[in-house]
């Protein structure tokens, strides 16, 4: 099998297809259906040989276009990987890189209780007629210092005796923390010219993966890079992975492979540029959804998406490296955050934690908006949180002119009062090729205001322009003309985009009602709202007031908190205590299960509106 | 390179000396002085091809007689071991099953908090609306029946969703505890159809590993066995084989190979023969002194022989059964109990706990007499140690006649008052081919009493019996002719066998005279005096106190304990507190350093009579 243009050859093995071969070579494939074979963006072009479907019937011959993921090789095959069916890497890593350095400045807190501390003694060597055992001296020696019960690990006690004696006594000890009473001796080499040591915070998105490599007794970040989630082959939510990890043969260690092969790819790529050995990166904290962390540790992710929607844990025992295969010590200590449920993880309550949430006793709502938007409202003391499913339409997914937000995407835009015409920004400000979540936002507002789509989110049908080509499913609004566009085709949000971005926004802001009558409390209470993750970034707030996705309060409530997952990993990885904190923000906060619930669906209802059914909830947009 | 007859076959590596590859290949070669080419007890004849010495030189050709240790094979070769050149092994499996197997019925304690409990619990499947974790339902159901925080395994969460509802919510859970206020789950299983779990104890000793497998819930014995340990191959006595790990390039790995190898042979005899499987062996407590205790962990032994004899730990962190290798489940827990100092480890700590040392406040002496002389002094609540190196002696080393208590070994005999005949009995009851510990205590009892040894251990010069072949060295006095003997050969002790069993029982007799000293007691406070261990089993201790090795108390304060290192193990398995109490003990025990110190030199001086210098010391002897 072997893989045009990058000219990679693999081994097939029995029943593995194209998408997985790809995979394995290290090609990431489009894959919104997770391998389905219903997205039809696994597509590649069968140049050498012949291949069959899954049950060895209809075979393909060269020159076909197939599905990579429905596709599997008979003999020696060569197939041909168009741009448009991989996922474009370098794009997502600029923009993330960008965003997460920001956030890591603004976080740039001081170690106070690193997860792990580089600590140099010297221990007196015993003299004849003293009894007294290697490791009991170094023990005593490291409780006094940092005042905590102190255990070994078997592997430091097996040479113990010649590091002890190589420098006279003079010892560099790695203490691994938990956070509780009691430290773990992980490392010991002889001397005390050790270079610094280091961790790694990981942000493990469903659709990005950042890592953020810091010196553990400055804080000093010295690298973050982020890429897509080669997970991103077996499906583009978290739901599609799960299904693929409990139907597929093998597909549980596919996915967990491919996540952690891509924070190893990340954290190679750091330690190169900055010269660091893999033995110096001495442990790891990753926040993740609850189904991103499942996969990361290996454990069947199944009951996620049943039926009441069952975590195997919320709390997770610290692992070692070698037992998942990161390509850090291998005895580093793994540490995951938290989560309270099914649909809220590690990386929202690291992120609530991370951010200082509630202080002074304010009531503050933290908003992650992806393909889930997680949410939790509360002062600090109390805390409530939900997760409404605001599917992919914000990613760009389920939406004919959407994408990510990378090169050419519009991210901004207006419509001109008199004549309809379109005016728009690009990210990289090149020609357009689609739209990312901020500008469908825009869109919608904009065409809202401009009355060409009426409250309900139907096209009018009286206007006289070109680009507007009915309200049915083939036709819409044209956002950009075939002679603008980087790919040569009409940008068109179509009638059914246009429902399904209704569908997202209105299931946001459905849940954010919900959890505000479970505490008896109305939206103007809200004194703080941060908004996190990388479509938070660049979201237009006015525009997602307008169309009635965010509450209706003064715009200087709102704050932009960056990665808070990478915030929340970073924070716990230069403080025990934080990590303690966190633990006990995921305990404190009081799950919401919105599911289908009357009340919910009822709020869901009323939101399928612009802005609102309710319109005293926006007064800021009947006024304008 | 091929061994007959076994017809055994070993692709020789680099360097690879004949002893060492038929340790591989599975046969144990006597090797007392540690494959340094001075005991000579290796020998095989080489049937074909050629063996040089380790620098290449001195070529040796078929039908030659060769040391192993000090041969490698040239090209192909065929050598013949013969019976005497092998640990007879089934002997001591006879011999050691009857003593273990009666120290296992004396001690046959009920299971009070065991290491690892198997319990059966049903959780309640979370209903819809129910916002609970998999983990964190089992996990407060454990708590609430053990009373303690319970961790979990990585491992365990990972198919935890799919085994929680296989049997709707009944599972079988193992619970490892540590003696503290915190438990692992370690092994989940659906259903309550699990059978029973067991728990090996295991006695690392230097010449013999004994393995008793135990059923964790009834503290039934499954069976016992012991055996030869394979690190024989390396050495007779820790100090040459702590020699081979620390000079011999790979040499602590092999040592750790034997020794393991050498438990899991034992492990699998009696999984097999009870039907067990090896994932239902979950948990593992070891007893040893701290040479094999550094030598099982694969932990660096080098300062246990240099001054100031320090141990590179006493207590050892709990590993896990695959960290070493053992063939148990691979995620059983592995203790060692806890030592006190180079020269007394977990066997003694362990034994000195499991035989209710001490009770009632009575002053107790603990004596595990081999190749070191173990002993424990104390009351309970004060306890002082201290090691002597008896030297092999009693374990049938050093001594021209000596062999281990096996078939044919002279173990008991009398000398005729009048024309100085022996009578003598043998174990098995066969010809004699050796005199094992307890005959060798006996010969010097009866004949310094009959006057063939004067009280400086000289063979006198003027008796008339053609037994007596004077007094050099290489005279004695005939023990057994050839006529009755198993090998056709005059069985002889020797003048100089006889000086080095005055220095052996002067060693053990000195440091107890130390000890006490330490203390300021005299010998006849000691209330009790319990003897533990293989020699201690067949030891004549009237003959013991004539010789002046043991102290001269009334008969009945001595008791016999067995093996009282597997004793510990055992106890420690089925009680997390017994562990803590050894450990306690470990503490507690107060470690008198003997080495050159001139007290014991002097008192050493004084016991190389029979029985001592000072006859006050022994008023029943001197009224013989």
């Amino acid at each position: 099998m072997r893989f045009l243009p990058d000219e990679l050859e693999i081994e097939a093995g029995e029943g593995e297809s194209i998408l997985e071969l790809a995979a394995r070579v290290g090609i990431t494939l489009r894959g919104a259906c997770g391998g389905n074979g219903t997205c039809g963006r696994c597509l590649v072009v069968l140049r050498k040989g012949a291949v069959r479907d899954r049950d060895g019937g209809t075979v393909a011959e060269a020159g076909a276009t197939v599905r990579a993921c429905r596709s599997y090789p008979v003999g020696a095959v060569v197939v041909e990987v168009p741009e448009t069916s991989r996922l474009r890497e370098h794009q997502v890593l600029g923009a993330d890189v960008g965003l997460t350095l920001q956030a890591g400045e603004e976080a740039a807190e001081v170690p106070v209780d690193p997860l792990l501390c580089r600590v140099e003694v010297t221990v007196d060597l015993p003299e004849t007629g003293e009894v007294v055992d290697d490791w009991g001296r170094l023990q005593s020696e490291l409780a006094g210092l940092a005042g905590i019960e102190v255990r070994a690990d078997l592997e430091v006690l097996r040479e113990l005796p010649a590091v002890l004696r190589a420098e006279g006594g003079a010892v560099t000890v790695d203490l691994a923390m938990d956070g509780g009473p009691a430290g773990s001796v992980v490392g010991v080499q002889a001397g005390h010219a050790a270079g610094p040591v280091y961790g790694a915070a990981v942000d493990l998105g469903t659709t990005t993966v950042v890592v953020e490599l810091v010196e553990l007794d400055t804080g000093r970040t010295v690298g973050t890079r982020g890429t897509y989630n080669r997970q991103a082959a077996y499906g583009d939510d978290v739901i599609s992975r799960i299904i693929h990890a409990v139907e597929r043969s093998g597909g549980r260690r596919q996915l967990q492979d491919a996540v952690v092969e891509t924070v190893n790819g990340l954290l190679v790529e750091l330690r190169l540029a900055h010269g660091i050995a893999r033995d110096a990166v001495r442990v790891v904290v990753c926040a993740g959804n609850p189904t991103m962390s499942h996969l990361f540790l290996g454990v069947d992710p199944a009951h996620i998406r049943l039926e009441p929607y069952t975590p195997a844990a919320n709390f997770w025992p610290p692992c070692r490296a070698d037992e998942i295969g990161l390509a850090v010590h291998p005895r580093a200590p793994v540490h995951l955050l938290p989560g309270v449920a099914s649909y809220l993880g590690g990386d929202v309550t690291g992120g609530v934690t991370a951010c200082g949430f509630g202080g002074a006793g304010e009531i503050t709502l933290f908003m992650d908006i992806g393909t889930n938007g997680e949410m939790v409202l509360g002062d600090g003391n109390w805390l409530v949180g939900c997760s409404c499913s605001a599917g992919p339409a914000f990613e760009g997914s389920g939406i004919s002119c959407g994408m990510r937000a990378t090169d050419g995407a519009i991210e901004q835009l207006g419509v001109t009062p008199d004549g309809y015409e379109v005016v728009y920004r690009t990210i990289g400000g090149g020609r357009p090729v689609g739209v990312c979540g901020s500008g469908l936002i825009a869109a919608l507002a904009v065409l809202c205001c401009a009355g060409v789509i009426d409250r309900t989110g139907r096209y009018r049908t009286d206007l006289e322009t070109p680009r507007l080509r009915g309200r049915d499913a083939g036709g819409g609004f044209v956002l950009a003309w075939a002679a603008e566009t980087g790919h040569g085709e009409d940008i068109v949000l179509t009638g059914s985009d246009v429902q399904n971005l209704l569908r997202a926004k209105a299931a946001v802001y459905a849940g954010l009602r919900n959890m505000l009558a479970a505490v008896g409390l109305e939206q103007d209470a809200i004194g703080r709202i941060l908004i996190a993750g990388g479509f938070g970034r660049f979201l237009p707030l006015r525009d997602a007031i307008t169309v009635g996705m965010l509450p209706d309060v003064p715009l200087e409530r709102y704050g932009y908190v960056g990665n808070s997952s990478l915030r929340g990993a970073r924070a716990a990885l230069l403080s025990g205590r934080r990590l303690a904190e966190i633990g006990a923000t995921a305990r404190k906060t009081t799950y919401l299960e919105l599911g289908d619930g009357t009340q919910f669906m009822n709020e869901f209802v009323s939101a399928l509106f612009i802005p609102h059914t309710d319109l005293g909830l926006f007064p800021s947009v009947r006024e304008e």
